[in-house]
């Protein structure tokens, strides 16, 4: 096991109806004038920016909306955001939504106590020095942004997506109704399962020996997943699953399955590219990616997949040939995600293998630089050319 | 699942030769002046408390040394501490040692912050509303109070044993080295790693449903202790086996794999009435008790039983007798404590049957009035009983 610091220290406030809690949760870690940040329509339709509001009111608190924060959120309206809280002096954000929202809310946070471009944070120009609080209350599992130190927001123009960590951009408190879920399609559940998914499998592919306590953990997640997720697919309003899911997604992310273990966060890195270009959901590019990525990489470590196979995905061990095994236990991930309705090759997706050059070509230097297995543009080509072929 | 909050926000500073940052990490949370709280005389010799004030002395802070701490802390030492805190001004309190040590710097944190009696926390009479910082260099996996809102401590009138929750006294960070572990004898190790999973069992044993996450998050901390603690039983200077013990004791009881459903802390109320009275040691109590305890309630849920059975300790399920997979998973835990070298009843511990009316009788209220299963202060003696003669 590697030495690590482990850090996470949000008010995570879970259970039906606990967003009514929201504005003394806000007074509590010192709001006085807020930012109520949201995404679609669909906050407001459904009464919760009323809930919200109500709640700020009750504890005295003053506020400002500001929605319209897209999926793949752009750094236009982050740009925009800083403007309204400088003009408003506003002194927290609070997040309605999902991951896009919470990470739009801590590029704000951030980007309103510093003189410089907001970009900066992301291009790893400059290092976030202080940030002015954030409260998420969360509306889809999917992102983790809820507990994380991290944020991903795309820049408009080209569209170039980039992430950016820092502990001043964690959560004060996040509030996990699960019901606020209940009224996300089929489709959109299930990317969010397979976003939760894939944080734990770019944890679980280590190099790092003796993490036995780490394996379990990221092995009972997406046990958890893959238990849960057909449920909430078919019965959204099923509280159970979806209380699963929720709290699920939240430890995903916030490291506690990940500590002490070199990560690979190269199928993250080779998706952005796909929602960059494509704009299309995260976990459906990660559907289509990350099955693709462990196919071209298995054979590095056959018994770590031939682990996951048997501990997450139940097959049989082969004793005689693991990676006939480890093999499985790819198709059974892959067998999984279309089981819940995700795209699991490139015509799904809405992808061209036309693009394949520019998308590799394209990809962050640190996602080739490091991880599970070092991946050069021209590895990362051919796991896209798998990626856009792949059946079940 | 169950609402809940979860709150752990202590820093945690994980790996070898790491206790060398505790100055800049007491520093960094508001100390001024320390107190550095410790136990034995060994964790003098080892020369960790040189180590300790060295880093201290590098960060500018001045501190007072207090020793002497034993196992089950006494509320004399701990209103000695309150008094030398006092008259040094000391702002920060740093625990060197285990639970008993960490317990106790609570303690005192709480108390040079009230003007009442200590006590008042431990026997229900005050909630805490104020303490000074807390920070710990633990120097054993067990008891998991590095990471908890918890403090159980023992009035030297009478060896009563209490305990007390407040997130006013969480540690502000923990400083874990598993190098600290290595020097500490077999009997210690086994103690600590039944503790920890007792602090498992205690919330896996729970009458709430659809709990999938947290079930699956107990399981993975329960099965890396039946794989590593023999192991470091066996070779004391095992990093791995120590690396993986000590993360597993903090997860085990910060609450992550415990929130959203209800608990039963009655095994942790009986043992506290056999330490109390025998000084034995926490974990060797809970080696006699909680298998005796999962021998007089399995009933109530034979099917946890055999979950626990299969997924826990590898057992086979006999679906035609599940309740015969429940017991062999309840021999099983009682076989691998005594295969790490703990007692397994009353005459390997040291108690007496005689004992058993007053041990019953004595037990904190709380303890018989909630969990899994209600006792009776008869069903108490009959579990006294069973433990009193245990076999494998």
């Amino acid at each position: 096991m590697d030495s690590f610091n482990y850090f996470s220290p949000t008010e995570f406030v879970f259970g039906d109806g606990r967003e009514s809690e929201v504005g003394a949760l806000a007074k509590k870690y010192g709001a006085g004038r807020v930012l109520v940040h949201y995404g679609s329509g669909s906050a407001v339709k459904s009464g919760l920016i009323d809930r919200v509001t109500r709640s700020l009111d009750e504890a005295g608190l003053k506020y400002t909306l500001l929605g319209g924060v897209q999926p793949n959120p752009r750094d236009t309206l982050v740009y925009k955001g800083i403007e309204l809280c400088r003009k408003e002096n506003i002194d927290f954000i609070l997040a309605v939504g999902g991951g896009s929202v919470i990470d739009s809310s801590k590029a704000i946070a951030a980007g309103v106590c510093y003189d410089g471009d907001l970009w900066d944070f992301y291009c790893g120009k400059a290092q976030i020095q202080k940030a002015l609080p954030v409260g998420t209350v969360l509306t889809i599992a999917a992102s983790g942004s809820e507990g994380s130190s991290s944020s991903v927001i795309t820049k408009q123009d080209g569209m170039v997506k980039r992430g950016t960590h820092s502990d001043l951009i964690r959560p004060k408190f996040s509030v996990l109704d699960p019901r606020l879920t209940f009224t996300l399609p089929a489709y959109q559940t299930a990317c969010g399962a397979t976003d939760i998914m894939a944080h734990v499998f770019e944890r679980y592919f280590t190099n790092t020996k003796e993490v036995e306590i780490t394996d379990r953990l990221c092995e009972a997640v997406l046990i958890t997943m893959v238990k849960e997720t057909p449920i909430a697919v078919k019965q959204p309003g099923n509280y159970g699953a979806r209380a699963n899911i929720m709290w699920a997604g939240t430890i995903a992310h916030n490291d506690i399955v990940g500590v002490g273990r070199s990560q690979d966060w190269n199928s993250h890195g080779i998706e952005h590219e796909l929602s960059g270009l494509y704009d299309c959901a995260h976990g459906a590019g990660l559907a289509v990616v990350m099955p693709a990525w462990m196919q071209y990489v298995y054979k590095h470590d056959v018994m770590r997949f031939a682990q996951m196979a048997t501990r997450v995905f139940g097959c049989q061990m082969d004793f005689e040939n693991p990676e006939s095994t480890a093999l499985e236990g790819i198709h059974a991930f892959r067998k999984f995600l279309h089981g819940i309705g995700m795209p699991i090759n490139f015509a799904q997706l809405g992808a061209k293998e036309e693009d394949i050059p520019t998308l590799a070509g394209n990809m962050a230097e640190k996602y080739t630089t490091r991880g599970f297995v070092k991946l050069t543009r021209d590895d990362v080509r051919r796991i896209l050319t798998i990626a856009a072929h792949a059946e079940i």
